[in-house]
C-alpha cells in the first residue's frame, strides 16, 4: 500500500518535470526593466527570466549593444546576458531576441536617453535629514492602501503590524511642512515593493510595512503608489529644493521575493545545513584573532528566518544588485545611498557597488548601517585612518557610537551622575575625540533615534531640556544631522513590546485625524515649542556655513560644562551646555583660541544680544548657541 | 621708613650677588658620573655643576674625547659640555679642566670599557614578570633602614607612609623563591634615590617610599642598598636565569631634586603663572579637534604640586634623561625599561628616547604606563595601525584597555552578567578583538592590578574560583603577563583610604617575622592553593613555545563560555572558560579550525588524561587548560 502510493507519487512527479521541459519556453521579467545610454559602466548584465528561459540562444541586433555571453545556471529558467554599450548607442527599443528550436521569443528593452534632471546630489554638513516611515507619515492616496491581490491584502490603522496606509503622495503634500522645518533631505525607510505575508510565528508578528524585505526590486511598492509616485516625489522634492535619501538592502530579500521563489542556483543565497541566523556580532570581521566559523556566522547567518541572505560572492547576484543602486538613482534620480545592516554584506562586493555608483555619480553620498559598539569596528565601515587588512570606500555610515554617546551623556544632564569623571558630556566628548580614526568624520550621518530604536523624548524621560540640549549638540557638532519623524511634535515610546511602538502614523496624516500636528494650531503648547525649536535651529543651521564646513573645536568638559566651537572663515558659533542642574557662570579666558578677536555675540535660540563675552551665564540643564560678532 | 628700608635690602642683595660671583668656582657634579668607550651613540653631554660652574672656561685634552661645545645657562652654576667620543677611544679617566682667570679646577671623569654582561635582553611573551615595591617585598639589611641625614631619616613599619626597610638585599635573598614560582623577570617600582622630605599636606601624606620622586638620578637610594646592591641585584637574577626590568620616569622628579634646588634655566620645568596640575585626560592628546590649552595642560600640567614637570622639548633636559637611560641599562644591565606616566611626556622626545635604547640595545623592551580607557588612545602610545599625525616608535605598553575589562567581565563571572551581551567573558574577547588598531599587540605588558590599583583579590570579591580564572587568562592570552608582588599568597586590600592599603609588605619578608609567606608551611592551605595554581601555570607557560611565541585565536563567547587557543607548529593550548554558576558540556565541533587532528588532550592544572575531545565538561566559574595531543 505505501510502496505503491510512493510508486505513483513518483510517476506523478516526473510527469510533472517532463511537462515543465517541454512547456513552451516565455520571458517573464528582463532586469534591470530598462537601461540608458551613456553611462559611464558600458556593460549590463540582463538578468531573463521565464519558463524555460535558460534554455533559448540569444541575439541582440541593435547598433552599439553586443551580446558579449549568454549565462545559464543551474535553474533553467534564467539567463543572464553579458552586454556591452557602446558610449555612441542611440537610445531605444532594443529587441532581446530568444530562440529554440522553431520557436523565436522576442522582447523589448528599453535604452533610454539619461535626462538632466539632479540626480546624486549627495548629502552634506549643510543638510538635515528627516527620517520618515512612508506607511506611517501621510497618506496622500486612500484608494492606494490596500490591495485584493497582494499577499497581505490589509489595511488597518488600528493594528501596529498592518499596512496604515501612509504613501508618496501623502510625503509629497508635506515637503512645504518638511522646508518649513528647516529639513533638506528626505529619507523614507525603503520604497521598493514588499509583497509579503503578514505571519504570526509563535506570537511574533511578521510585517513588511518596514519595507526591509524586497520581493521585486524593480518596483515601487504600489502601496505606497508605486514608480510613479516615487519619481513625482523625488521631483517635487527638487523642486521644493530638498534631496532624496533612498534606504537601499543588499543583505537580504523577502522570503516571498519571485527570484526566492525560483531560486537562480543554490549558490544564490548563502545556505547552511539548518537554519542559522548571524550572531549579530561585529568583532569576528574585524578581530586579527577571529575563527572562520565566527565570521561566517556573522557574515553568512541569516538576518532573520523571514529574510533569505544573498550570497553577494556569487558574481550574479553582485550584478543584479550593483545594477539596480545605479538603476535606482538614474531612474528616480535620488542622491543619497543609505545602506541597511552594512556590516553584514561581503565587504569587497561593497566597494565594488559603491565604487561603481560613485563613478556614475561623483557627489553623491552612502552612508550605511552598521550597529557596533566603538569607533574602530565604525571605521572599519567607512574610508578609515586603520591599517586593516581591508580598506573600506564608503564615504560616510551612520554614527552609531555618536548616537550611544550622546545619549547616554543626555540621560545623566541635571543629574549627579553629569559630573562624574566620564559621565554627562564627557560621554560625546569622549566619542569625538576618538574622530582620528576616521578619513573624514564629517561625513558620517549623525542621529538621536530611528525607526528601530528608542524614541528619544523617551529616552530623555520625557524631559524638554535633555530634549534640546540634544537636538541642540546633533544639529551643531560635526557630521550630517538627521531626525526621526515626529521628533519635532514630541512623539514618544519605547520599543516594548515591539518596533511598532516607535512608528507610529504622525498626527494630521491621514484624511479625518481628529488631531493635526502638522499645524501650529495642531500642536499643543509644549509641541510647538519643541517644532519652534527644532525650526529656529536648523534654518539657522541651514543658513550658516559655519556649520555646514567648518571645523569643529572642542573642549574638555569640566565641572559638567561642555564647550565647542564649529568656524571658519565666515564666522564662529560658540556652542555652551550647562548639564548640571544649577546655573552655571563659566569664564571665557581659557577659549581664547577660538574667541580671541570677538566683543560680543548674538543668542541664536533667543535672539539676545551679549554685550560682554569675558563670563558667560549659563543656566541650568541648557545648551546656549551664540554666534561671536567682532 | 619703608623706602629706607627697601634701600638698604637692595644694596644687601647686591652684596650677596657680588658675593656669590666673587666665590671661588667648584665642580661638584658631573652628569652623566661615567660613560663607556664602545657605545653606538658617539656624542655625549655632560652636564657640570658648582658655585659658578658655569663661569669657567673647559678644556679636554684625552685621545678620541673633543669637547665641541661648551654651553652655558641662565644659571652660572651649570654648564653642559658637548663631547664626541671616538670609536677608537680608550678607557680611562678623562680629566675635565676648568679654568678662570688664575684658578684651575680638574676633575676626573671616567670612561669605561663595556662590560660582557648580559643587559638589555628584553622581556616577551616568554615571560612572567613580577612587580614589587622594593621597599615593601623584603628586607635583606636592616643596618640600611634609615639614614639620619636624609630628609626622611624615619623608618617605621607600623606607619604606611613610612619607609620599611625593604631594600635589594632582601630581594636577592627572594630569587629563589620567585624562580620556583615561575617568575622570569623582576620589575621594581624604581631604585633611584627619593631623598623627599615626609610632608602632611592637609591630611594628606606625601611620601617617597613608592620612588617615583627622584632627587638625584646616577644614585640608586642608600636605603635599597645603593648602586651596588642594584648591580648586585641584577647579577645575580641574571645568575639565576631572571631578567630585570627597571621603572624610569621622565616625566617629573622630586621636588628636593639637586636640580630643582638649584635650577638650571626656567624652561628646565614647565612653567605656569600659578600652579597647574595634569587634567589626567588623554582625549586632548589624540583628538583631532582638541584646543591647545587643554593639550598643554595635559601634557604640561603638574602630575602632583610635589612632582615638578620637567620640559623635555629643552634640550638640555632631553640629553639628561636620554643619557641618563643608556647609562643606567649599560651600568646595571638591566633588560627592559617600564615607563612611568608615559603619556604625559613629550611624545617627539619619547620617540627620541625609545630609538637611543634601541639603537644601542636592538632587543630590549620597552613598555610604558598610559592609563586610557580605549584602545584608541591606547594605540597612539605604541607602534600602532592609526595614521595619526604622531606616529610613537614604542615597541610596547601596559594594556590598561585589557586589565578593565579583565575586571569588569570577572567580576560577573558567576553572576546573571555573565551571559548579558556584552558581559562576562564579551569583554576581554571584544577588547582584544579590537587588536588590528596595533602594529604587535604580543609586545603589550597584561596585569590584573599594580601598586596604584585595588589588589586582584579584592577586586574579585574574595572569590577564589575568579582569581583563578583571572590568572588563568593572564598566562595564557596574548601579550607578557606581570603580577603584583604578593597576588600568588592572597594579598588584598582596597585602595581605600589610600595606595599604602595595596603596598603592605609581604609577610616572611622582616627578620622576625611571625609569619613567612616565602615558605608553604608559613601560607595556610588557602594561600598554597593559590601559590601553587600560579606556580603550575607559571611554569607550564614557561615551558611551552606555544604559549611563548603561538598566534591567539578566540571564539565568541556563547552562553557564558569562552574558548581560545595559543597554538603553533609546536602545540596548541585549548583554554575554555564556564564564567557561569552551573556546569556546562561544551561541543567542540565549533572549534574544529583549531581541534581538527587531535584526539586526546592533557588537562595542565589537573593533569588528568582526556581521551575523547568531542564534548568538554566545564565546571562551573572554571577554567580548563588543555595540551592537545594527537
Amino acid at each position: 500500500m505505501k510502496n505503491s502510493c510512493l510508486t505513483l507519487l513518483l510517476v506523478l512527479l516526473s510527469l510533472l518535470q517532463a511537462g515543465a521541459q517541454t512547456l513552451a519556453p516565455a520571458i517573464q521579467r528582463l532586469n534591470p526593466t530598462s537601461w540608458w545610454v551613456g553611462m559611464k559602466r558600458p556593460t549590463v548584465q540582463v538578468l531573463v527570466y521565464g519558463p524555460g528561459a535558460g534554455t533559448l540562444a540569444y541575439t541582440i541586433n541593435y547598433p552599439g549593444v553586443k551580446l558579449v555571453k549568454t549565462n545559464t545556471v543551474e535553474n533553467p529558467n534564467y539567463a543572464f546576458l553579458d552586454l556591452t554599450i557602446a558610449a555612441t548607442t542611440k537610445p531605444g527599443k532594443v529587441q532581446i531576441v530568444g530562440k529554440k528550436g522553431s520557436q523565436t521569443l522576442t522582447q523589448a528593452w528599453e535604452l533610454k536617453a539619461r535626462d538632466n534632471a539632479p540626480k546624486g546630489q549627495g548629502v552634506t554638513q549643510a543638510d538635515l535629514i528627516y527620517l520618515a516611515m512612508p506607511d506611517r507619515f501621510a497618506n496622500g492616496d486612500p484608494a492606494n492602501d490596500k490591495f485584493a491581490d497582494l499577499r497581505d491584502p490589509s489595511s488597518d490603522r488600528t493594528n501596529p503590524f498592518l499596512r496604515h496606509g501612509g504613501d508618496l503622495a501623502g510625503a509629497t503634500q508635506r515637503l512645504g511642512y518638511l522646508k518649513d522645518l528647516g529639513i533638506t533631505a528626505v529619507w523614507f525607510t525603503p520604497v521598493i515593493e514588499n509583497n509579503q505575508p503578514l505571519t504570526n510565528e509563535g506570537g511574533t508578528m511578521r510585517s513588511s510595512y518596514h519595507g526591509y524585505g524586497f520581493t521585486d526590486h524593480y518596483n515601487v511598492d504600489r502601496r505606497l503608489g508605486g514608480n510613479a509616485a516615487y519619481k513625482a516625489f523625488v521631483q517635487q522634492a527638487h523642486a521644493a529644493g530638498l534631496k532624496v535619501v533612498q534606504d537601499a538592502v543588499y543583505n537580504h530579500v523577502g522570503n516571498t521575493h519571485w527570484f526566492i521563489q525560483d531560486l537562480p542556483m543554490k549558490s544564490w543565497l548563502h545556505q547552511w545545513p539548518t537554519y542559522t541566523n548571524t550572531s549579530y556580532r561585529q568583532q569576528p570581521i574585524t578581530d586579527p584573532h577571529a575563527a572562520q566559523i565566527d565570521r561566517k556566522v556573522t557574515l553568512d547567518g541569516w538576518f532573520v528566518p523571514f529574510l533569505p541572505d544573498l550570497n553577494q560572492q556569487n558574481p550574479y547576484v553582485a550584478n543584479f544588485l550593483i545594477q539596480h543602486a545605479i538603476w535606482s538613482v538614474e531612474n528616480f534620480g535620488v542622491d543619497a545611498w543609505r545602506i541597511d545592516t552594512y556590516m553584514y554584506n561581503d565587504q569587497p562586493f561593497m566597494n565594488r557597488c559603491n565604487a561603481a555608483l560613485l563613478t556614475e555619480y561623483p557627489r553623491i553620498h552612502i552612508f550605511g548601517e552598521s550597529s557596533v559598539t566603538n569607533v574602530v569596528d565604525q571605521a572599519y565601515y567607512v574610508k578609515n585612518h586603520i591599517n586593516f587588512p581591508f580598506k573600506s570606500n564608503q564615504p560616510g555610515g551612520l554614527d552609531f557610537v555618536l548616537e550611544g554617546a550622546l545619549l547616554a551623556g543626555l540621560k545623566e544632564v541635571g543629574t549627579p551622575a553629569a559630573t562624574n569623571w566620564d559621565g554627562g558630556a564627557q560621554r560625546p566628548y569622549q566619542a569625538l575625540a576618538q574622530d582620528a580614526v576616521y578619513q573624514d568624520p564629517t561625513k558620517l550621518v549623525n542621529f538621536l533615534d530611528n525607526h528601530d530604536h528608542n524614541r528619544f523624548l523617551s529616552e530623555m524621560g520625557d524631559d524638554l531640556d535633555r530634549y534640546k540640549m540634544g537636538l541642540t549638540w546633533l544639529l551643531t557638532t560635526r557630521g550630517i544631522p538627521s531626525i526621526y519623524y515626529g521628533t519635532e511634535i514630541l512623539m514618544k515610546n519605547f520599543k516594548d513590546p515591539t518596533d511598532a511602538e516607535v512608528r507610529k502614523d504622525f498626527p494630521g496624516g491621514w484624511p479625518g485625524d481628529k488631531e493635526d500636528k502638522f499645524t501650529a494650531a495642531g500642536r499643543t503648547a509644549r509641541e510647538n515649542e519643541a517644532f519652534d525649536f527644532v525650526k529656529k535651529l536648523a534654518t539657522y543651521r541651514r543658513d550658516h556655513k559655519a556649520l555646514h564646513s567648518g571645523k569643529l573645536m572642542q573642549y574638555l568638559p569640566e565641572n559638567g560644562l561642555y564647550v565647542y566651537f564649529r568656524y571658519d572663515a565666515t564666522g564662529t558659533v560658540l556652542v555652551a551646555s550647562n548639564t548640571t542642574d544649577k546655573p552655571a557662570s563659566l569664564p571665557t579666558a581659557r577659549f581664547s583660541e577660538r574667541m580671541a578677536g570677538f566683543t560680543k555675540a548674538r543668542n541664536v535660540l533667543t535672539g539676545e544680544t551679549l554685550s560682554s563675552l569675558a563670563t558667560l551665564q549659563l543656566p541650568a540643564k541648557t545648551a546656549v548657541v551664540l554666534e561671536l560678532l567682532k
